[in-house]
């Protein structure tokens, strides 16, 4: 079964060439993942087909209402069960590698992107069951924290990147930064590549990528190394 | 002068759509920003417009080679001054909106998105004045990083947003979150809105909002109220 995606946004089109491009269109053409997106607007209110409101109390920007919002998710939801309705937003818990890995893993989630200034907090209270992050940085929509969930998801789904080893070697999912790589030509302009990686022995080759991840890792991202990745580390 | 981004992509096209919605295309209209996008196989090699090749060493997935990006990013250095060359990569400077903020400063930035598995080190260590990652978590390429790095510093330019106050009381400007929102129906369904939302006693809301901001930051992120904020906090 492919890992099923809806995704709720106020500008729909935002999404048609990049799921049309790179790593969304092959889980779709693969069939390993369905992307549903919804025009919120299709809920929205009278003939103008309202999808948000000043807010309460005042100040700049909009808020996206609940009436719009809770249609189009109860409908969903009434349709198929799902694992998650998903709120992207900054506040939330911060997507990580872990998070994404348990994510893919499952059938159906509801990713619902806000717009404007917020969408209205009884949304949040009452629909949204997780509330997600990629990083302490304001956008303008959840649409593009949604296309790097999907994208972050998908690649971890078997079978979608052409060689499964691939997304197993990334950083992060060995607890540190990949080693740096190197190709073709060996010499470019004086720059050469370490006599290592022209060597042809394995056991160097691998001990030498072992070494240069942990040496990237200390240098730039020492936080990843914690206690519990040591320990592993040291024991094998 | 708007700020102008030269974007290079193996995918160019992903990025149609997204330039066409929301706040990058508002941007673009507004004459705030351009982005450039850069096919980066035109600079590719031979008849087959060749732009990676399998890592020295041996392993899974393709690395970009040195001349196709060497090629473009030199040609676009030669047309003007750029004050960064951007690569999007998980081991990067972590994306906040401190760096947002400066970055949005800027006149010239050129983005390279990786793609495959990585890029030739040559490239990084030559090329690249400042790597930036956008979260823990590995995707299939730069793209969606280029457009959070676009989104993110396009809307901090004065102008590009509707009300400028939007802005600076986003979440991370102020150093906290904000607080919650609620919009039109006062009552949704027995789900009501706080009293002093509705009071129209500013003073009071302002307060409401500071103390509601505070408590969720406490709450969900504390480590957002370093000793600095606090100080500023208690001083305020």
């Amino acid at each position: 079964m492919p890992l099923r995606i809806d995704v709720i946004s106020v500008i729909p089109g935002f999404f048609d060439s990049p799921l049309q491009h790179g790593l969304l269109r092959i889980a779709a053409e693969k069939k390993l993942a369905e992307v549903y997106v919804h025009n919120l607007r299709d809920y929205g209110l009278g003939r103008y087909r309202q999808v948000d409101d000043t807010p309460f109390g005042g100040g700049a920007g909009m808020v996206l209402r609940p009436e719009p919002v809770f249609t189009c998710i109860e409908r969903l939801l009434g349709e198929r069960d799902y694992d998650a309705v998903i709120f992207m937003t900054p506040d939330g818990e911060r997507l990580d590698q872990g998070k994404a890995n348990r994510l893919s893993r499952k059938r159906n989630l509801i990713v619902l992107c806000g717009h404007y200034k917020a969408v209205d907090q009884r949304i949040r209270d009452t629909l949204i069951t997780m509330d997600l992050s990629v990083g302490d940085v304001v956008l303008s929509g959840g649409e593009i924290p949604a296309l790097m969930l999907m994208d972050a998801l998908f690649r971890l789904i078997p079978g979608v990147l052409g060689d499964s080893e691939s997304a197993l070697t990334d950083s992060f999912q060995t607890g540190m930064l990949d080693s740096v790589y190197y190709t073709r030509p060996a010499d470019y302009r004086g720059m050469t590549v370490p006599d290592v990686l022209l060597s042809g022995h394995h056991r160097k080759i691998e001990e030498w990528r072992y070494d240069n991840a942990l040496a990237r890792t200390r240098m730039m991202r020492p936080d990843l190394l914690d206690n519990e990745t040591r320990e592993e580390l040291e024991n094998t």
